[in-house]
């Protein structure tokens, strides 16, 4: 353990959550934006994809629900706000861009539930809650891009909505290691487990 | 500009949002659980909660509204949820302990709205984006503890939420440096107005 | 079954919800606003009120829990935002004011969860999802006042949430029987299982 | 006025909310379900239809912004969760099905946000409110589909997000005239302004 992971445990942050009965791995936004070189989103992330792509197999295996989410905004990126105004490069989402489109693997089925979203959090401005909640779902298994963005953000919603969050680090990508670590340790200290790929396959096996 | 910063720009990245015509002072969970150096969560922010008394000054004289929040949970913390079992040291805010208390300053008036809130963000599970629309408010200013915790949860909530988040560096503070300026960056990248006391003081006078 | 029942039935309104594995009652409202004949809220509630304390009996005795309601607005109503501003008879719950006082029965124990809210429904601006769903609630059992405004409003909010809303009508109450009847009509027909006093508590004690 | 009225006024209800200066008009759930013959849900409602497309005509000539929802859920209605268990006749808006299309007059111009919406409360499960914020508006102008489920539901959500709801009444409908009257009393009581085609225009012209 590092020292600063030592000084955080003893001010009381770093309790552990334990997993749930009923798991549900959630897919945050991996499309074209950040895989094809040409765009200006690319973050060179294909490790991490292909460990989603493994996660999202294994959670298929086991008969765990699997949600996908994407990113649309309307015409001009009236419906996004001021996120929108903040990060000019969404406009790669706007309807009808194919940067926004799924990738090949990992990639949903026609079954499963994709949540268009708006904002960073998949919980935000969305009724993922409801369906997880629905689902009887009680563990969100969060893989996906980018992790100093939209998977934080996921990860603190789904704990604050009540879903253990189990951030898997592998699965989870960034355009620079040190944003993806800082963000990695505020997580463990505070909001999540992360773990790795192989933790998440042994838990969603069982 | 760093090279980290650099390649964000470069990326679409670190877009500017402007203040608009009505800003809110928000003062997250400044209480004596960061402040008494016998409380496990004491975390050294002395400059930091003093830079956010001046803050909370220039806006009481410019008539700027002021909003406190503080953290309370029930007696064992059932309305904590999965956020009070990841955090142990979060049993400092349980009703009645006196940790929780406000410090003589930044303090709130008689007349000024406190935001009890049991979650990171001082937006969820609260009628904190009700009393902002209420007021006519556009611009959310954030001060406070700490900076990789509620306080990057509230500005990542006034943004989704459509309230232009400024988040004034001096008057936030965090146990270490290294997750202070962490998650300036990212707040500066993705979500927020990072701006020094100077300027921000300067903005509510106008 | 009435005419407009069976228009509603053919028309695919009016299915059916079961019950889940773990109902919660929630008791919305019930202080003293509308039961001191002096106050301007006074509504001739009592058989409600006390069927409302059959209910609560009912689950503390099957060991589900019971969570309570309360309205309080800061001076002036500054966090009641419009709906302060259009029923001017919420100035009864601004903090300090006995009606907005828990009456004998039915009552909180200290030990459980009371959610302070500042609008029409128990969901809205309160971390009550979050709560419900860290104790594994899946369903919520809605008694207390009024059926037309707050009733309403909590048991839709349950529904969107995904909890299943069982209304026991006999432990709900209005000022008018009019509106009480109508919005059960509504209740039954698109959000909620309406159910006698008899058959919630019998559901309870399974 | 009625007796009824005049209860909830002397009991201090029926207060007044004042248009703001940048209204929106929502058009709720207008839709072919409702208005094609052959449809489980036809509501005869062609009449309110007709006035909710004269009221964004007004909104169009004013330069108000005009959002349309729409309902659409995933194969299964898994996203749907219990308001889809609790009206089977929503089927008829998964994905793919052409009743779920808007009609020919009231439609959603290429550059008018629509927003997507799985639950009865436009607000619900979507960034509308963020929406709103963002374009400066204060008034929401409702009328749409139908008056007892997504109009109210829609109506009362504005109010506790901290827009003033104007519910017009002769552009919404139901399909029958008891609930539809009902819910206009419950809302002018409590959460709205109701006001007619013609008052709703005039103030749209200003």
């Amino acid at each position: 353990m590092s020292e600063l992971d030592g000084d955080y445990e003893r001010a009381g942050f770093r309790g552990t959550l334990r997993w749930g009965e009923r798991p549900a791995v959630i897919v945050v936004d991996v499309c074209r934006a950040y895989l094809d070189p040409s765009s200006v989103l690319y973050a060179g992330v294909e490790d991490a994809v292909e460990s989603a792509a493994r996660l999202v197999d294994a959670a298929r295996d086991s008969g765990a629900p699997v949600i996908f989410t994407r990113v649309e905004f309307a015409p001009g990126g009236t419906d996004g706000g001021l996120f929108f105004q903040k990060v000019p490069a969404l406009a790669s989402f706007v309807r009808g861009n194919p940067l926004a489109d799924f990738v090949e693997r990992p990639r949903p089925t026609p079954d499963e539930v994709v949540v268009t979203k708006q904002y960073a959090s998949a919980f935000f401005g969305t009724s993922l809650a409801s369906t997880l909640r629905t689902l009887g779902v009680d563990t969100a298994v969060i893989c996906g891009l980018s992790t100093s963005g939209c998977v934080r953000a996921t990860a603190l919603d789904a704990l604050q909505h009540g879903f253990v969050p189990v951030v898997v680090a592998d699965a989870c990508g960034d355009r620079h290691p040190d944003p993806h670590h800082a963000n990695l340790f505020d997580l463990q200290s505070k909001y999540a487990e992360v773990v790795s790929e192989s933790v998440a396959v042994e838990h969603l096996r069982r």
